[in-house]
């Protein structure tokens, strides 16, 4: 038998302990904050207790459940364990579903729709073709690109905005700040997909917001620290902004008093839109104890040198 | 200069008037109810006033604003005028855009995250891929067939239902009634695209939600007449059923007392999915009364024998 303690002060993975049983029956779970973690040989963790790490002195495999590792090597000392991550192929899908999902509310104006309701209200929304429903796209990476030319498969008339100029069949490309405002002043909707550094670090700001057209709409789905809350709450409030759906937040969970929750035109979804599905980090740390018995090569193994 | 009546007692049309009139400087647009409605040339209209027509002494054209004619044929005598439609090529995008938006909104759990978000509660909403989630099309015409290919081309494990068999590549068929407990019972979402015939009236019934297995959703975009309200509503408010979806209801506007507005998991839409767009109605109206002026064929002719 491996034990695996799941090591989680952030999401509740505990779900995951009897799908790991049934995955591999030699494995044993036990879930934080139960004592008897400190004995697991594995621990599968997401913002795990600070040094949690150094009181387990059965520790041999470390596993990450995300493909971010960020939370479960700060502040620890990890020593000569090794480290591996959940890679899930289906992320650039959980990404397309999640924004079109948005793009879509906006476009065929199921926001108008759900607030129609709430009055019980039967009033006539006209359709739009998706050919004159212009979609921004804010890096164009990993997630991004298949992003954009699924938008552009669909019709919509999709404008991307990258650091570096690129090329993706069928959309029209801006590249650095300097044309940034000319990426922003006529879409219906911008899409943030980008990745969190210096340069990026607050963009979604009341320059940004001023630079849309009155109207538009912001699909937030890159990193929280993009958006400049504030900012947001107050385009919102004055009108010139239409709505906006947010996965990503500077603070998750999000906290109960936060304004975003119920801002009129908002929309807040729990850091969603494209995590490792269950039954993938399942099936990749099952492997990866697998391996570790068998004295296998690991899959996704972390190099503790560049981070990831 | 021509005279357009735009005569209906169902939508509000009368934002076509401007369109109109720049689609073509030589239009004049009169609204119902409008007193001057009857000395127009050219009634554009969609549930017309009753025996409007034969108080219209200067009636050259009758220019339905939809491509179902039956609300501006009955109860009127039409006499020599011809008559036309409008036949928005965009129809089955239109219908293709409302049934993403459901079945995104079903499978990624937009619907807990909006319950989530009213209680200020971030809680996680574990992501499965779109092969696992199993969507069910009911009617495999002019507007489903192409929803059941786009579903596919999105990694949805499609199945099709319809009165005749027929082979959709990728998607799993049924045919009959015979086959349509089999169709229903592995559905996470069940899409009704269905025409309406004196066989598929009340085919979402009782019957066919019990069919179906626990949390399964619904879809209703075909007629208002194919649904049981109270069999929906008995389903959903014991639980079997996970939520709905309808755009459609046997009356319309759908009353604002009507228990379905505020019954929890139902979201109302107002006939939105798939109508002829306001550009459209325009360009083919406007067309049509340029071919009248002229003398030339007119478009989408209805032959009334027929009645389409």
């Amino acid at each position: 038998m491996t034990t695996v303690a799941i090591l989680s002060t952030y999401l509740p993975f505990g779900h995951l302990a009897p799908m790991l049983k049934e995955a591999d029956p030699e494995i044993d779970v036990v879930v934080w904050p139960d004592p008897a973690c400190v004995e697991a040989e594995v621990a599968a963790c997401l913002h795990p207790p600070a040094h949690i790490y150094e009181r387990m002195p059965n520790l041999k495999l470390i596993h990450c459940v995300s493909a971010g590792v960020d939370s479960i090597l700060v502040d620890q000392v990890v020593g000569p364990v090794p480290v591996c991550r959940v890679v899930d192929p289906t992320l650039a899908d959980g990404m397309i579903q999640y924004v079109l999902w948005g793009v879509l509310h906006f476009h065929r104006r199921f926001d108008q729709a759900l607030v129609n309701q709430r009055d019980h209200a039967w009033r006539r929304l006209p359709r739009t073709n998706a050919s004159s429903f212009r979609v921004g796209v804010m890096g164009l990476g990993q997630l991004g690109k298949p992003v954009a030319i699924q938008l552009v498969a669909l019709g919509y008339a999709v404008s991307g905005w990258a650091r570096t100029p690129g090329r993706i069949d069928g959309v029209t490309a801006f590249a650095g700040e300097g044309q940034f405002s000319d990426f922003l002043k006529d879409l219906d909707v911008v899409v943030c997909t980008l990745p969190l550094t210096a340069e990026t670090r607050g963009i979604l700001n009341a320059k940004a917001f001023a630079a849309m057209k009155p109207g538009a709409a912001v699909i937030a789905c890159g990193r929280g620290e993009h958006l400049v809350p504030s900012d947001l709450v107050a385009a919102l409030r004055n009108g010139h902004l239409r709505g906006a759906l947010l996965d990503v937040f500077a603070q998750e969970p999000l906290p109960p008093d936060d304004a975003l929750w119920s801002l009129p035109g908002v929309i807040v979804t729990p850091h969603m839109a494209s995590t490792a599905s269950d039954a993938e980090i399942v099936r990749q740390v099952a492997a990866n104890i697998h391996n570790y018995r068998e004295g296998k090569p690991l899959a996704f193994p972390v190099d503790l040198s560049c981070g990831y």
